[in-house]
């Protein structure tokens, strides 16, 4: 197997800023980062810990670093921080030098520890949120120092180039002589948004939202410590208007009404975890300054209110990409006034926000890997690249793998067969809960039909085989090999007498058929991007399977169903949640942040609908694929 | 007389942007701006035309320039403009060459007109306001071009560099698809506010307010044509708290409710006017994009609900100098929902925005002779300098040219003496309105004192000569020198029977007193400044006498009583409402927006209020200068 190359640009999404080559020593990590980028950046981007107390912010010098070859000019605190003799040698704040071309790095041993959280795929993020508080005791205005109170509090600040916000200046008129001038400024990003009495800095929370259309989940992080605090789930209480985001959508359709009711059901939902995870931690919401919203493209515009409708017809257009300023208050939340929210920008009508912070939480865009990442739901999304290029699309897989259109299918909820074992004697069942089998969801649907596929009772184009070979194959099983009507079925649990088989649980020749319609779906599109790319399978290093239902589904089934493509079977990993683990990243790191929105110029969007010969591809991958059992 | 030597730096409030030269052919004018400003704002800064369409946005590459010596790099646009055979030549277009060092600009003779407005004193004004409204006939949306909305509209506004407002996207979201992507988009500075259906360029309008402690006048603007449409004044709706900004700022101490009772009068006076200009021009008040509001600091802070408390008290501290972005509707305004407010910024708690507007208006800034502009009121401000170096500082001159505390004073209403000749032998009066003389306003006290003084019926001192001198010096004015009880009167008119002092119209020895102590107060002020900037007397060309009552003080009068420097009486300057004209300005132009906020890195501000030996200058002003009448 070769090492992937890189597509042309013109394929990966546009050229991007150049990069540059920066080797650590000791160590002789070398990284490959965007030019302009701070040494520091590039080292704790890439998990290099380079002594720091004030995070980088250029007032505590201790992030001291030589460049030997390479050394960018110094800045105007270097000159403070270094003797002459020390900066001809090389010697550089991290936190200003700039990496404009290829560098070696020397870093002395730590002295003090960074805080570090350990978020997303096991990616460690050393902490910087955009959430700053600072302690100042100023001084008193008097007739020879009339400062304003904005600028008595800005000149404290000096090292951040900051504007304010008019809540702000209300604040420290109301704050500076109440409290003796000894106050806490709030800054998020560049804005003063606050001032407080007294010293405040030990109350820094945020909010990630991973805004599912089925699920909703909040973690409450304590943005000094890095610390999840609590942790709230609920179900989106949208869904009595329907599923799956296409009903969400046909409802804004037709009912000029529906929009503002779905976005007040958004609010809600969202508004109610906040109110759990503050009150389990005890946290006054005001000190929530900045939230952090991951979800799909129409569960983002319904929150902010934004008419859905063109993202669910030809040729489903976003209304912006990558959203300006939004505040928490725009969607709704009783936080600070001023806090804000970072919405991940969509590559497209069905790659969303979500799949951009699961982009981020799993590294997609700075590992040198190609990988293939696979967010498997009624929308499935697929991202092929890696941190040099990056292609996505969508694929339309329907609502099989969430039990829907299946016979006997459920949710994965109490009662549902989640797991099934096949041998030729006999089968047996893992259920939900400690209640009886009921029905089958997604990955019980995958068990099943691979379980079949592996004994041969389903053959590769997805038929049941003859009765009378059955009972060759697998002696144990073939009596649940048989009819209901005019449809062949599989029985996996007898609910009442054997051989009645309409009350018991099974899985019928159509099932099949709708698992090999969303298995091809997906199959072809991450044959499509492989094209798009030059590549083949062999070419793809690792698989993440994103998302609930990718935690759930076996790696080895998923390649014999040719859904995932066969490569070696500890190659394909599951991802886990990684929407909220982005959206956590987002709130602890200004970096991990920008990454994210960096995403959206390095992928490239592949539109399949229009694609000449995409039907073609669809019906070549619906056998499954043939394997030497 | 010698032309006024620049202090050093530390005295004209900072060093600023280094400047350069640029000489402009033919004509040759020289002109001395910052460095970094492009040649086209240098040249429409000082009235040169250079000829363009696009208002220098770099779209219509007509305001081509040669610049001979010192030309900059050329632009990206300059590639495609030019030969080239003709970069090499020097020729750039002016809107993108940055003046960076002393150069000869050649200009080529105009083709177009430039649309331009008279404002302030006599200045010409080329119009680029920061409201820019752009018709725009998109492509339509199609699965080969999947662009969102807003990329839609941002991608064919290229030339600008925008960030968008979330108004913005919902209402691209709403139109696009409406109007068949035919719409217009509208941008504030550097931000895109709206886009409405179809050809909406022709409405755009802007306000302008004057917001006095008395009075309060909005002017409505056309900003495409720089014409103002519409025209309104009304009383501060604030005044029951008081006349001036000391009775209003004790109000807001005395009551906490108080700020926000005044807060919602400031609001009914501006709205009311508001729905006045609009509806006298019918106009829909959603086509006005933007406000400009020149006030003082109090009134500033009162209509933004910011505590006026700290203004008050020594040491006398603003909330800001420079207010953060503030839109209309903070105001309190039914204009369009993301209109920009421009609130003219402060130089101190009592030299406000309206100065800084005044001195916009007036060219204080960029005129090359020192003069002295002072605006006289209860609260009296006073600026010295040039386009090098301006200091500005406030004179407590109490209310007596406001008619307060003086016996008979009065406004400048109907019957209010307004004006009084004196000879020896008689004396006539000019009287508001039809009525009889019911008292005297601030500039019939003005003109009775100098008439007096003139006369020879007031010493130096300020004291009334004896009655055996007063018929020598005066025989037919004599007799109305008397007395009211234990004090020294003289009457201007008989209301009742002649020698009944207590029904006349009379002026007392102690009103004397009071002009004394307001003049000696506003006269000790510039004879400070001119001592900050090493000048005297005669190096002042100019004394520009700004507000409404500057308008009705005679300049010899003026000069007469000291309250002005003695300079020729042709160099002392009624200029009007220059608050008001400079709001205009700000509306009309970014540039000289850009000028106006310059100002507060140009002005230093002086404060008498702890001056060492303050109190012996004002006693030393207290007398009237000695001339030979």
């Amino acid at each position: 197997m070769t090492t992937a190359q890189a597509p042309d640009a013109q394929l990966a999404g546009g050229a991007g800023p150049p990069r540059v080559d920066l080797l650590f020593e000791p160590g002789g990590r070398r990284v490959r980062v965007p030019a302009g980028v701070t040494v520091f950046d590039a080292a704790s981007w890439n998990g290099i810990a380079i002594d720091s107390t004030c995070g980088g912010h250029g007032t505590c010098k201790k992030c001291r670093v030589r460049i030997a070859e390479g050394a960018p000019a110094p800045s105007a605190v270097d000159s403070r921080a270094f003797s002459p003799d020390e900066l001809r040698l090389g010697w550089r704040l991290a936190c200003r030098a700039l990496a404009s071309s290829d560098a070696a790095v020397e870093v002395p041993p730590l002295v003090t520890r960074p805080k570090a959280a350990t978020v997303g795929v096991g990616r460690r993020v050393i902490l910087r949120p955009a959430v700053q508080k600072r302690y100042l005791e100023l001084r008193e205005p008097s007739l020879a120092d009339q400062r304003s109170d904005l600028e008595r509090v800005l000149d404290a600040l000096d090292d951040l180039e900051l504007r304010a916000d008019l809540h702000a200046v209300l604040a420290a008129r109301r704050v500076l002589r109440a409290a003796d001038c000894k106050v806490t400024a709030v800054v998020v990003d560049d804005v003063l948004i606050d001032v407080q009495p007294g010293d405040t800095t030990a109350l820094a929370y945020g909010i990630a939202f991973d805004l599912g259309t089925t699920t909703v989940v909040a973690t409450l992080l304590d943005l000094s410590t890095g610390t999840p605090v609590a942790v709230a789930s609920a179900l989106n209480a949208q869904q009595p208007f329907g599923a799956d985001v296409i009903t969400r959508i046909s409802a804004a359709m037709l009912d000029p009404s529906a929009l503002g009711r779905l976005r007040a059901l958004a609010e809600q939902t969202l508004a109610g975890l906040t109110a759990e995870v503050c009150a389990s931690a005890e946290v006054d919401p005001a000190h929530v300054y900045e939230i952090a919203l991951a979800g799909n493209a129409t569960m983002t515009h319904i929150a902010l209110g934004i008419d859905p409708e063109p993202l669910g017809v030809a040729p489903f257009i976003l209304a912006a990409r990558l959203l300006p300023e939004v505040l928490a208050a725009d969607l709704g939340l009783a936080v600070h006034p001023r806090a804000r929210a970072v919405v991940f920008p969509a590559f497209g009508a069905y790659v969303g926000g979500d799949i951009t912070a699961g982009l981020l939480a799993s590294g997609m865009d700075r590992d040198a890997r190609t990988r293939l990442f696979i967010d498997i739901g009624t929308n499935c999304e697929i991202v092929l690249g890696n941190r040099d290029w990056l292609l996505a699309t969508a694929a339309p897989a329907g609502p099989a793998f969430e039990g829907a259109a299946i016979r006997c299918g459920m949710r994965a909820a109490s009662g549902a067969i989640e797991g099934v074992t096949m041998a030729p004697d006999g089968l047996s069942l893992s259920v939900i809960g400690e209640a009886p089998p009921a029905g089958l969801c997604g990955s019980g649907l995958v068990d099943a039909v691979t379980g079949l596929l592996r004994l041969g009772l389903l053959d590769s184009s997805g038929r049941f085989v003859a009765e009378s070979a059955a009972a060759a194959l697998a002696p144990g099983l073939a009596s649940r090999l048989t009819t209901l009507g005019a449809e062949r079925v599989f029985v996996l649990h007898w609910l009442g007498e054997e051989g009645d088989v309409s009350r018991s649980v099974y899985l019928t020749q159509r099932d099949v058929r709708e698992l090999q319609f969303a298995k091809a779906a997906i199959a072809t599109g991450w044959r499509i991007l492989l094209e798009e790319a030059g590549l083949a399978v062999g070419d793809i290093q690792q698989v993440l399977l994103a998302g609930s239902f990718g935690s759930y589904l076996s790696p080895g089934n998923a390649i014999r169903l040719g859904l995932v493509p066969d490569v070696p079977v500890l190659r394909v990993v599951s991802a886990g949640n990684v929407a909220g683990e982005g959206a956590k990243m987002a709130l602890l790191s200004v970096r991990e942040r920008a990454a994210g929105l960096a995403l959206l110029e390095e992928v490239r969007y592949v539109e399949l609908s229009d694609r000449a010969g995409f039907n073609d591809r669809f019906i070549d991958q619906l056998a499954f694929p043939s394997f030497p059992d």
